[in-house]
Parts: structure tokens; C-alpha cells; sequence
């Protein structure tokens, strides 16, 4: 047989983490924080365990999460979905992105993806025979050349995906360039998923430029979210998605099939937690002093930097310190400083002359310390 | 848009589900039991929760819960399974299945699948592009004729799909039925899914022919398993796949982008909870009792039918009672009678003339008595 996704090495998060493990190094390459989730939310777990909700939750989803959900949606972004109709519950973002592409892409269909790119979209793309076509992001800002995202517009062109803030730049996209994305768009069918798994996450007084805000791009877009980000479990594997009823229709036949229906009594957790909008509205500033802690304590060291306005993650540029690839780099500041981090060639293909490695900085204080002290003798 | 699924009609689960919840029916529909889980698995849960698992688990699994599902397998069918090389821990056995197809077909490919089958085998390989290849089961035996079978292969077939314990007929096929199995496919390079989600439920003596006790059969299968079926958890959304290695390579391709791992602590929970195999090894009878309670209290009713071999459904043929549409006798047994079933023409499309419906006696006795006195009315 022939592989779907022949040239796939290994996940960069699996690598990563893995040396870090065996080389004792802080970890700071795959996406997660070491403190734990809230005690209540694991009170909420421990109230619904205790339940009757062992056996298959809805496929969609159960009604009150979904509710909570459009709730949540309607306070952050003014938007409004159908509980029912426009929101299903999914195991993590990584599912509704892969459920979202596998509804609507065909062979032969092309697909733009703005790079550097979270690694999921384009394996997901090329599995299900469509051609990802690369708009690279511009300088250390990461600025979107929409000129050049609209020359790429064909007749096979079925979808963009947007990821905002964005992974690992840390760019947050303005009003201004998600109104351009939907002018660009009007009058064409092409269905947006958006990547929006870091939208909690955001510092300076900004604010998140949901897709949901923008009525004509939200009535062709695919919404992906993730608890995982915003309660600090990644490993209970659930988010969502949104998107208008005719979109929904047919995400949803393909989760089905993919998963059917996602843990039921952690969706009750869930449900009991999100009641509280605090749980997740004060997660711009608790994340940006993080990033403030962290940036204070390099900055007179030998890396380079344009602080990151969003998500958990720290691009630093060491082309002061050395030339090397970024992976060997990666692997030798693991190996010899006990530090690990994540190449960003690995969500650059063929973009050669990185020198900037990224930092996840969703870590206590004392790990934030001990990588400052490192990172300052490099 | 096109739709991957344009005829796919709502889940017959769901609906089922929702109609025997609106008229407050007995619940035979959807296959899950109506009892809790064992109490010392939801200590298992409670202490892992305590732990520090709760981000991104390993892509395929943590090792110590596939070290004990391949001892598992080596304790019940005597195969050997390299736990990370072979065994992928799942969000349950849909997304094992899933997976497996999606991995493997490619559009124009032909994948056989023996009817009446699982509602997701079908979608799933159109969803890819392939060409589901439909070969009857015959008589009310629900017998596999080989020839058949063998008759359908072309240059063009990439896999075949068998489910044993059979879902819905519970048909448990014999050594020799696997072995003509894997004598028809010698020399052909076919994929084999094997469905076994209920591997621990047969009765009467009868043994589990896994198609991992086959070497070479096991040698191009993908074994599909679920921890929800057998622990009473189908709503935690966990199972696993067993494959040879190169085959496990390519799964575990889409499985990093379908959903990139599986719950964190509830993996951990299993792995406690799996030491002892006692938690398994006695399924077969506990379900066993319940069929027995239920075919004695309806053995004099108007139903006619075989006894399940396997799986915790039973099939029961209404033609001494009325010639409607299994769909019909279906929505009039919930509404008139308070019990819903599963109409087995979902699982049959094309086949017109059932009069089958399909009833889940994994229920306590209370429901079974229940269940017994108004199906003894109709
Ligand atoms: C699925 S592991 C990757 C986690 C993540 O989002 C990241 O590190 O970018
Ligand atoms: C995924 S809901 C269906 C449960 C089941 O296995 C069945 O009822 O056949």
C-alpha cells in the first residue's frame, strides 16, 4: 500500500519532549503548562464521576455544555449560535480542526495555509488528498500580506485556515486584517476554519479578533476552540467548534464517525465550571504577567525577541549566539544547557535560515526562573 | 459545497435514544448498559485525578496501559503485541475503526464489508472515497458464505472488514470460519479491521476467534477494541487498536491529527484498573445470566428467535406479530408499548423484507423484568 503521508517524521512534540525527559532538561517546547488545573474544576470531575453519566453522551455534545458554550461565545464576541445546531463539543481542538478539513476538502481541492503553521493543518490536508498553498507570514512581526493571500485565490481554492493568536508567532490578528479576510472572501464560497484554540490568551490591553465577530466571515467559518488551553488540562483532550448550521450539518457527520461523541462526564465538569466567566476572563492577565517575568529576565541576554501578543509561547532569536539550524540548536540547548524548545523550522518547511527557537512559558514561576538563568549564560 | 455523506440520514442511536427519553420508554436501543461501572474503577479514576496527569499524554498511549493491553491479548488469545510499536490507545473503538479505514483507502478502492454491519463501517470508507462491496450474511444464522466473499475480491480490493462477536446478529465466528478467512486472503496484500469490541462477551462455552490468534491473518489486521463495552463506560470514549507495526505506522499518521492523544488520567485509571484480569475474564458470564433471563421471560411470547452467541444484544423476529417495517414496529413499540429497539434495516440498507428488531440486554434485572413483561403483552 502506498502511505497517505509518506514523508511524516516524527511529531516535533513528541521528540522534543521526549529528549527533555531524557536528557533532565525543563521542557519548554510542547504546548502545556506544568501547574495543575483549578481544584475546582477537579472537584466538578469528582461531583459528575460520582453521576450516573458513564454511557455515550450525545454526539453533539451534551445540551448544557453546548449552552455554556454559546454563552460564552455571545459574552466574549457578541455572537450568537444555536446550542444544537451550530456548536458541537469535540476531543480537543486537534479533532475539530481534522473534522472541519476532512467535512469539505476533496482531492484536488486547494487549501491556503498561512505559514508558519501549526503542524496538523497540512498533514490533515494532504490525507485527505487537497493541495496546502503556502502564503508565508512577513518579517519578525508576522504580518499577513492579504495582496498575496488573494493571488492565491484559484478556482480549486475550497479553504483558508487562520489561526489567531497564532502559533508559535504569538501574533494577534487586528479588526483591520479580519476585515480585509472577509472583503477578500465576500463573493466567493471558499469556508475559513479558524484556529482559535489561543483566544484567552491575549496581552496589552488587546483584544481577540474572533471570526465570530466578523458576520460575513462568520457565516463561512469553521470556530475551533480548546478547554485544554483555557483550563490548563491539554490532556483531557476537549474543545469545540462553531459554525453556522449548513457548515455544522456536515462537520458533524464526519464526527460521527471519527469519534461519535466525546467523554461524557467530563463534558458535566465542564458544564459546572464554565458557569463561572472568571474561569476563563482573567487568563489574558495571569498568562501576560508570565510572559512579562519571563521577557524581563532575558532581555539582556544574547537572544533576540519582538514580544509575543498572544498565546503561551515565546519566539526567540539566537542568530547573536550561533548559525547552526534551528534543530540542531534545539537538540543542543537540550542536551547541553538542559533547556528544550521547539524548532520553528517544523512549521516552516522549506523556509531554511531560522534562528529562532520557541518557548512555551504557561510554567510556574520557579520554572520560568530556572529557564531565565540558562537562557542568560547561552 | 458537495457533501462527503449526502444520504446520511441522523444517527439511528440518537434518535432511537431521544425517542425512548420523549415517550419515557425502557431504553433497549442504543448498546450500553444501565448499570454504573464498578466502583473500585471509579476509585481508580479518583486517584489519578489527584495526580499531575492532566496534560497531553503520549501520541499513542502511555506505556503502562499498553504494556497491560498487550499482556491482555497475550493472556486471552496468546498473541504478542509490542506495546509501542503495535498498540494505539483510542477514543474508543469508533476512532479505532476510523482511523484504520482512513489510513488505508483511498479513493476507487474497495473495501468488503459483511452485512447486516455497524452503521459506521459504510460512511467511513465513502467519506475516504472507497467503494463499500456489500456481501449478505445468510439465513437467520446470519451465516458468511466464504465463496461470496471470495468471489467479491478484485485487483481493486484494499480491505475487509469483519466484526466478531457480531454486532447486531451476535453471531461469534468459529476457528474454521477464520481460518477460511485467512486461507481466502493468503497472497492477496487485503487489509483486515477486525472489529472485536465485544471480545469478552460470549456465552455458552464458546470461545473468541480474535484475528489476532491467526498469524498470518494477524499479520495484516487491525484489531479494534473497546474499553467502553467492556468495562460499562461506552461514554469515557476509550479503546485501542493492535496492529503489526507497519501497518501501526501508517494509523498512527491520522491518529496524531484525528485527535493526537487520548485523556491523560483516565489512561492511568485503566492501567490500575487492567492489573487485574478478573475485571475481564468474567464478562462472558455476567452476560450470559442476563441473555438467559431475558430469552426465558420472552421464550413464550410472540417473538421468535436464535439465541445471541455473543455481543449483548438480541435479535428478535416479529413476523408472527405484524409485517410492518422493522423502522415502524420500531417507533410503535416505544410509543405504544414503552420499549425502544434498533430497526436492523440501518444496518442492512438495500434488504427490505426484515422483520428484526434488535434488543441491548445489558440492563439490570429490574429493566430485564421490565422489559420481559411488556414484550410478553405485544
Ligand atoms: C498536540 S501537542 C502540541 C501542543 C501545542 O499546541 C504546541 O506545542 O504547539
Ligand atoms: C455509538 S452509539 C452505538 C452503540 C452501539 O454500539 C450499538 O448500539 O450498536
Amino acid at each position: 500500500f502506498k502511505s497517505k503521508l509518506p514523508e511524516l517524521p516524527t511529531s516535533i512534540f513528541t521528540t522534543m519532549s521526549q529528549m527533555a525527559k531524557t536528557e533532565k532538561a525543563l521542557n519548554l517546547s510542547q504546548g502545556f503548562p506544568d501547574f495543575p488545573p483549578d481544584p475546582k474544576l477537579l472537584e466538578c470531575v469528582h461531583d459528575a464521576m460520582r453521576k450516573d453519566y458513564h454511557q455515550y453522551a450525545p454526539l453533539g455534545g451534551i445540551f448544557p455544555l453546548r449552552e455554556q458554550i454559546a454563552e460564552k461565545i455571545e459574552r466574549c464576541y457578541g455572537a450568537s449560535y444555536h446550542p444544537q445546531k451550530e456548536i458541537t463539543v469535540t476531543v480537543g481542538a486537534t479533532q475539530a480542526i481534522f473534522t472541519a478539513i476532512s467535512a469539505f476538502v476533496y482531492p484536488g481541492d486547494e487549501v491556503i495555509v498561512l505559514k508558519p503553521a501549526y503542524d496538523c493543518y497540512e498533514p490533515t490536508i494532504i490525507a485527505n488528498g487537497g493541495i496546502p498553498v503556502l502564503v508565508q507570514m512577513k518579517g519578525k512581526e508576522h504580518k499577513v500580506d492579504w495582496e498575496e493571500v488573494a493571488s492565491c485565490i484559484t478556482s480549486k481554492t475550497r479553504m483558508i485556515i487562520i489561526n489567531t493568536p497564532h502559533n508559535p508567532s504569538g501574533r494577534v490578528f487586528s479588526k483591520e486584517e479580519m476585515l480585509k479576510l472577509e472583503n477578500l472572501l465576500r463573493d466567493t464560497d471558499i469556508i475559513v476554519v479558524s484556529d482559535e484554540v489561543y483566544e484567552h490568551l491575549v496581552f496589552d490591553g488587546r483584544q481577540h479578533e474572533s471570526a465570530s465577530k466578523f458576520p460575513d466571515l462568520a457565516s463561512r467559518s469553521l470556530v475551533c476552540a480548546s478547554f485544554g488551553k483555557t483550563f490548563h488540562i491539554t490532556g483531557w483532550k476537549m474543545g469545540y467548534c462553531a459554525s453556522p448550521e449548513y457548515l455544522m450539518a456536515e462537520f458533524q457527520k464526519i464526527h460521527e464517525f471519527a469519534v461519535f461523541c466525546v467523554n461524557h462526564p467530563l463534558q458535566h465538569a465542564l458544564t459546572a465550571y464554565l458557569k463561572n466567566p472568571d474561569h476563563y476572563l482573567g487568563l489574558g492577565k495571569f498568562f501576560e504577567e508570565k510572559r512579562n517575568l519571563f521577557l524581563k529576565g532575558i532581555e539582556d541576554s544574547r537572544f533576540a525577541f519582538v514580544r509575543t501578543m498572544g498565546t503561551y509561547f515565546q519566539l526567540l532569536d539566537y542568530s547573536q549566539i550561533s548559525m547552526e539550524p534551528d534543530m540542531q540548536m534545539a537538540e543542543r540547548l537540550t542536551k547541553e544547557f538542559g533547556i528544550a524548545s521547539i524548532p520553528i523550522s517544523v512549521f516552516n518547511k522549506g523556509q531554511v535560515d531560522n534562528r529562532q527557537l520557541r518557548f512555551c512559558f504557561a510554567k510556574k514561576e520557579e520554572t520560568l526562573n530556572r529557564a531565565i538563568e540558562i537562557l542568560q549564560k547561552i
